[in-house]
């Protein structure tokens, strides 16, 4: 059957991580507590961007575009803090206040490009602002964060729409980590063609990686796909190419950290294996993200830093099972070529073996 | 240096997982209860099979080498047994009481071949006894599981040496689930010749998969491999393509649970995985395992039964990360094909790109 999906209703998310409560002076950020499902749904009230980068940093909000827009609000409370601190305070002062913690913001987490972009284009936007003062600037900067926020929940539109009818007629998928509507305010990346596709009466069937060591698919994807009524069936990491192998698998569909100029991909420990497989056995290897998390910025996957967490790899265990002296190399991402990826799905459209042309050709096309 | 690995003395394994104390009639066996390393070493003592074989079941006791010498053990506490019960019972009469017992001990787990082979060469011997009577019998079999122990332990040592020869020169490996000490009576399949290596004063490094579900790698390698002295980095599973990928790992090597005549191998979920990243960057992949694990009956890896393990997805993990009605795909084994296979190094040598041929010559080849 054949699809409208540019005008196809699409479901609600089944769940939101984030949201800003307010106006500048008075708002306040609430967060999911991530860290704490499936078992809780915890929120966190922010009013100081310190606690923000702290929850950055523990990864009680966590995905690319989602961190994006937390930073960007994190900023928001950063200039209320110097504002309501020193109200006379002139504009370059007032800069001079915000950098430092701007920076702070901006580095809590390395891989994903969308924390220190969204910080960029905050201060972009502070800095534009017509003879501003303290108090205009950090109405901006909510303004920004909103605009932000309003974007990248649009984007997972977008990405359920391209993704869905480029996706259309496979029925079973295999995701890794949680590239959901826990990573964004709208449907999510990776998870947003398939919850159109179901919503649509596709019987479609859902494996998640359970993705060691922070279990995002078993605490996340399981969670937030049943709460969408999608059928999903966890499985260990290592039984990913065995369950390829056996032909249970149409397309393998995640989202990503950092994709690169030339659309090398960095996303969860774990991604590239999955890229491997699928190559080798013929099914689609499909990344999908919003514009946000290109970065023209980045020439290759080699240029993207890859965060370190030595100490996630005990976590979540039962501790009877850590040898004492646990040694460990612990990587919270990889990187996967571009030449692997068949399709990059975004917002404006869906890129096909992407490459340094075809991302500028996206860049390049109206919205 | 040039080694005579043929005549180097090896090291003694760091453990041993199973021992059998006195004669048939008063003896019990031994088993170290794997479930509960690395926190606690406890051991458990069997006087009746089916409780060695309910430990076989829940994995007290796993590894192919040591399920087989368990399973022929078991068989003769099960033929004590049915002797005791009945002392003037004739040999038909012994048999036909010794045989539904035998096919309990056969299928406690259906993949490793060892298991099914140690109970069957037990039954050949009894039935070979000549003019045996249920006492004479039972004596036999349980000669056969000694010489079966003594057997692997052996096998361990030329395993040791021609991998060590093998791979000599390669300092950094990487490894799958726990295919050491723990797995037989000697120093191990995959990891026996990385013990060489080490004794002999290579500077070697070992990663270990942790191995999810049930975290054989981070329980059982790391700490054997410690307490061997042999330094271990511990990586999430899905860590080990983005490894290999950057230039860290010089060889994989792994155990088997089965060999088919094809030399396609049965192992723990994961291993297929890590054949497919070795091919595509080049690294030898390497697989050890005694003779007695491979089964020339079984054609190819296709015809190798794997077992499911539904309920182990959520074993060892905060229950708190566990979603309500979770559902699994959980084989505990895959299959990967004898064209990914670099070497496949038994006590009698090393078979390079293993195929029926080959190991039908190394099976005529003279001890």
């Amino acid at each position: 059957m054949t699809e409208d999906w540019a005008s196809r209703a699409l479901p609600a998310p089944p769940i939101t991580p984030l949201r800003w409560r307010g106006g500048w002076r008075d708002g306040a950020l609430e967060l999911l507590d991530q860290t704490r499902l499936p078992r809780d749904e915890t929120w966190l009230t922010h009013r100081a961007y310190t606690t923000v980068v702290d929850d950055i940093v523990r990864l009680a909000v966590r995905g690319a575009p989602v961190i994006g827009i937390a930073g960007a609000y994190a900023l928001v409370l950063a200039a209320r803090e110097v504002t309501l601190a020193e109200p006379a305070i002139d504009v370059p002062t007032f800069f001079e206040r915000l950098t430092p913690r701007a920076e702070r913001i901006a580095t809590a987490r390395p891989t994903a490009v969308n924390l220190g972009a969204a910080v960029r284009a905050g201060l972009r936007a502070a800095r534009a602002c017509p003879g501003g003062n303290p108090e205009q600037i950090t109405d901006v900067l909510l303004e920004a964060a909103m605009h932000l926020d309003a974007y990248e929940r649009e984007a997972c539109e977008g990405i359920a729409r391209h993704g869905a009818a480029w996706l259309d007629g496979r029925t079973r998928f295999l995701t890794h980590c949680n590239a959901g509507a826990l990573v964004t305010t709208g449907l999510g990346t990776a998870l947003a063609p398939l919850y159109a596709l179901h919503a649509a009466g596709r019987e479609i069937q859902v494996y998640a990686d359970e993705t060691r060591p922070l279990l995002q698919g078993l605490r996340l994807t399981a969670y937030e796909l049943a709460r969408g009524g999608v059928p999903v069936q966890v499985i260990a990491d290592g039984a990913a190419a065995g369950l390829i192998a056996e032909g249970h698998v149409d397309a393998v569909i995640v989202g990503a950290d950092r994709v690169s100029a030339s659309g090398d991909v960095a996303n969860k420990v774990g991604t590239y294996g999955l890229a491997l497989a699928a190559d080798r056995h013929g099914i689609p290897f499909v990344v999908a993200a919003p514009l946000t998390t290109i970065d023209r910025g980045t020439v290759a996957g080699a240029d993207i830093p890859i965060e370190q967490r030595p100490d996630d790899v005990g976590r979540y265990v039962d501790p009877a099972c850590l040898p004492s002296g646990l040694e460990t190399w612990a990587p919270a991402f990889d990187r996967t070529p571009a030449a692997l990826v068949s399709a990059l799905v975004t917002e404006r459209g869906v890129v096909e073996r992407p490459d340094a042309t075809r991302i500028e050709t996206l860049f390049a096309t109206a919205p």
